[in-house]
């Protein structure tokens, strides 16, 4: 039983030897649509290098999008298997479309993270505990259209370890982000603000990762209220800059236990979101948008710095924060940020060859090279799984 | 794009240049249970030799079989998950079952057909033909147990190419069962009965395949009704021996539209089965267990061999029928088949080292086997699909 899968990606004519250039495809719980990136891959093994070259978003239609939702909440298995083929189309439409657009002079691969359907990290059934996780988007189709391998169901066998088949995106923060002298802190600002601790000259057992509350969750659901749904976000932090903070709002929200929670763990939008923005409504009455814009956004930069100040810096003293995820662009919580972390180089992951609005799709790019040269993607102190584990399976064309 | 895959295998430590010991698990729509094979196999491409070494079959509990009832029913996607994963572990149960029974030197890998709950080869979506299948049963969780790759969804990629995804055995049967100088048959008595034709020295372009009518389907739904379900079939062809065939009821069956249609095609326990037996009860009365067991037993045989008169013999004068499903044990079945085949010789499939009760199963070590080589599984010819296709994806230990 000693396989090696250390040269797959040779099987395929993939060889580290030289560039791949390779497409990575996210589909996020929000059910937006899907992002495609084309990513040129150099380099092997833990001296690995990426550059974005394109990257596409294919929004879904309303009609799909409604679909989808009817699908998670009471779709019938044979539904189950149409909305399979139907994404991978889609799927393979966004590739296709991103292909026409960049025109690279090859398409090695294809990482393809699927539409999650469900996620049950603690399961059971007939009486025995399962955990598994269902994404969609039939490979084989993909694989079909573009003409190129595809790897995809990134999360299940990391699951059959015993792993919670999440986070995945460290190993690649590590792959790409990591230095050999200087602390580092890898920082998604989406829905929820998330961060990779990447020690200097660390292996990746030395990976932490965790939310460190909300990234700008909290702030769209503001703009969505008070704009009657005009607006979803504060663009270019224009709220937030004509506003003051709200002290005792500030200091109500600075007290929420998730930030006193040792890490890993993590929170979503049921935490951070609406149903928190209703009761601080009871609670502190209505205030004005750029008033609460600026406390929110001024919330998410403090339980950033906080959790870097109580479970990262005593051990590894960050030295770099490099950002992804739409918050990015939100200059007024960039200079936050910058404010509470005054001796932290604060930068976009572009500088990095990671386009910070596609972070992720990026990421399964990377992940399918990962798996071609048969290296793991998740680790126990990642996902909890009992050992390294390759994450991905293999569709050929 | 000009990727090749024709070393899979080699990168997973199987080489072509040794013997192979794989495992076939293969669950049916019966929803019965799980069938195990453990093959060895020798040689490579098309000269491929197997021999079963061991099998085993592991039935579905009541609760087991309900629940998958249930969930092909009214299933939500959230049951299916962990469906999923329950169905890898006891698939991976099977496997490890066969294991300590057969202490085979090394396990290479496994062919998991899985346990189907939907098959849509024309569906649409949002005004979009799509076709696709579903087979669950984790792979992943098969390959961390048993610390193997496992090859399983067999069938998406040739739906993706335009294909029914179905029949797979045909490729089977060419490889272990073709002669260069003899026109063959292989013949499956299952429900149903179909045959793959192997015309003498033909390449995999020449195979046809198609169902004749009812296998054992008609028998055992007599046998069912008339024990009142003490009995599910004809055991040794107990009833069929000591009844004599009723000619008009015989006749009334050989005038089944079904018959003449030309291939390709395939049918069902819809067509042949409790209902037939229904209609045939208003028809002609309530006969005798034995008159009626005789007069089905010679319908499955005169119809197989009624349709290679009809659609092979002209074209390929065949020699020889290798046997292989339930049907091979019953002799009053096999008599009636050789009084119709004179000229044939008409044997069991284990003669060419397959055993006759596990031929699914050991078809899928087989295709298993060919995936790892890189080499199609599907034909237009056989499937439908627009071109030969690879059938599998790869999971890694």
């Amino acid at each position: 039983m000693n396989l090696t899968v250390s040269t797959l990606g040779s099987s395929l004519g993939v060889s580290c030897e030289r560039a791949r250039y390779a497409i990575g495809l996210m589909a996020g719980t929000s059910l937006d649509g899907i992002d495609a990136a084309l990513v040129r891959l150099t380099g092997s093994s833990d001296a690995l290098q990426a550059q974005t070259l394109a990257v596409h978003h294919s929004p879904y239609t309303p009609e799909e999008r409604e679909g989808l939702l009817q699908l998670i909440e009471r779709g019938r298995p044979a539904e189950l298997c149409l909305w399979d083929a139907y994404l991978g189309e889609r799927f393979a439409q966004a590739a296709s479309e991103l292909m026409a657009q960049a025109r690279p002079p090859r398409l090695d691969f294809i990482g393809s993270h699927g539409q999650t359907i469900w996620h049950a990290p603690h399961g059971a059934l007939l009486g025995a505990p399962v955990r598994n996780t269902l994404q969609i988007g039939q490979p084989d189709v993909i694989a079909a259209r573009l003409g190129a391998p595809v790897i995809a169901d990134f999360r299940t066998r990391d699951m059959a370890h015993g792993g919670q088949g999440a986070p995945l995106v460290p190993i690649v923060d590590w792959l790409l982000l990591r230095h050999p002298s200087e602390h580092r802190v890898a920082l998604n600002l989406g829905g929820m603000a998330n961060v990779t601790v990447l020690p200097a000259n660390g292996a990746p057992d030395t990976i932490a990762a965790f939310d460190t509350g909300p990234g700008n969750a909290l702030i769209d659901a503001a703009v969505y209220a008070y704009t009657q749904g005009q607006h979803t976000y504060d663009r270019d932090g224009y709220w937030a800059s004509r506003g003051a903070v709200h002290e005792r709002l500030l200091n109500y929200l600075m007290s929420h236990p998730y930030l006193e929670q040792p890490p890993p763990k993590s929170t979503g939008r049921e935490v951070f979101g609406e149903a928190l923005l209703e009761e601080l409504h009871r609670m502190f009455g209505r205030l004005q948008l750029h008033e609460l814009a600026a406390t929110f956004t001024e919330f998410t930069a403090r339980s950033v710095a906080d959790a870097l100040a109580r479970f990262v810096s005593p051990h590894y003293p960050i030295r770099r924060v490099i950002v992804s995820g739409g918050g990015v662009h939100n200059p007024a919580l960039m200079a936050r940020l910058q404010a509470r972390l005054p001796d932290v180089s604060i930068v976009s992951s572009a500088q990095y060859g990671i386009d910070p609005d596609f972070k992720e799709a990026v990421a399964f790019a990377v992940l399918a090279d990962r798996f071609l040269q048969g290296l793991p993607a998740t680790y126990p102190n990642t996902t909890g799984a009992s050992r390294p584990c390759l994450a991905g399976k293999l569709a050929t064309p």
